[in-house]
């Protein structure tokens, strides 16, 4: 943390790049995900019970693939928690997932760093989701 | 990212940091773990299958019970990448659990600030686990 508190704007815009990417995947919208992320090696995403993907080849991949799927996908997000630290922000939240008949809670964090060039001012470098409780009817 | 490369003393340290969590994980040592991790509201823990934890409260009264356990593990750490920003810091890696007769993978990030006080530099704020592979004998 700085010593100063972040700015309320900054707090605001990390939230509105994390509703951003639950926008993007509702909708599966490969280019609205793919603008949010950082396009190099150093990005890393763990998809829930998935081993963690490093770099954006391996990343995009995978969101090619997940946003083929036609399930529709509600993300209802409870707990969503920002924390700036400089030119870095985090959000962690849960996921109350509906896909119809069923529903699911994943936990979440993201780190995101400034970019004036990304939407809402930050890019997306990391991206880990794990199932906490699952129910299917 | 800066635009200039970290300094490899950056990098080496929170690694270092990140080993740190590991050591006080393998050898139960609460007073290790707790020092750390930074003792405020902005911290945030998800063991593998739970909930996030928020706040340092309840994440160090997650350690107390988990240490507790008399149970012998060795983490045996792959594909450990760790990524600079300014003052914040994030490690990605794969925890190979030896727990005895059963083995599991847990693919983990963390996230930490700089600070002097802290061991090797770094303020852990944040640290999620997830299970990828599990079996059992």
């Amino acid at each position: 943390m700085s010593e100063s508190e972040p700015a309320a704007t900054d707090l605001e815009s990390v939230l509105a790049a994390n509703t951003g990417f639950y926008d993007a995947f509702e909708h599966r919208d490969f280019d609205a995900m793919s603008d949010l992320w950082g396009h190099h090696a150093d990005a890393s995403c763990t998809h829930p019970g998935w081993s963690t993907l490093k770099g954006w080849a391996s990343i995009s991949a995978s969101w090619a693939t997940l946003l083929a799927n036609p399930q529709h996908l509600q993300f209802i997000l409870t707990n969503v928690r920002a924390v700036i630290n400089g030119d870095t922000g985090w959000v962690t939240c849960d996921e109350n997932i509906l896909d119809g008949p069923g529903s699911s809670t994943v936990a979440a964090c993201k780190v995101f760093i400034r970019d004036p060039a990304a939407p809402h001012g930050w890019r997306l470098l990391l991206h880990h989701g794990s199932v906490v409780h699952a129910s299917l009817s």
